[in-house]
């Protein structure tokens, strides 16, 4: 099956990666951008069929290895093959 | 209204960092762990209504700025407020 991550620095966090493209865009005329929010995205191919399993391990690679829990959000997805 | 913009990598094209944290995984115990993918995930908030001007503009700052389209491909959805 396969996992889809999503990891985003908390609301509270500055994010100035965000701030910096969010500066970029009004510069090229892109006037109407607000906040801009920067986060990864990570697609995970599992050599796994047990979704309840799965579901623990990803949730354990969030939390160990993927995501900085101490500054960013993780939320993941599985789609079954 | 806002845009979900999703960044990830061609498919033919290689991702070291997805490589990189593969390996990681594997390191760690996750031996179940296929192909690793990392994309970038941005959140934009965008002070416009009309999702049809919308979706030309976030399309042009995914070609202009956002993605780098030679070795990117990009997709994004627009949620209204």
């Amino acid at each position: 099956m396969k996992a889809t991550v999503f990891v985003t620095v908390k609301e509270n966090v500055l994010d100035p990666q965000g701030k910096a493209v969010q500066g970029a865009l009004h510069s090229m005329g892109f006037d109407e951008v607000g906040e801009v929010r920067i986060g990864k995205y990570m697609e995970l191919n599992l050599d796994t069929n047990d979704a309840l399993v799965a579901e623990e391990r990803v949730r354990t690679m969030c939390e160990k290895l993927l995501a900085n829990t101490v500054i960013e959000d993780y939320r993941f997805e599985l789609k079954g093959e």
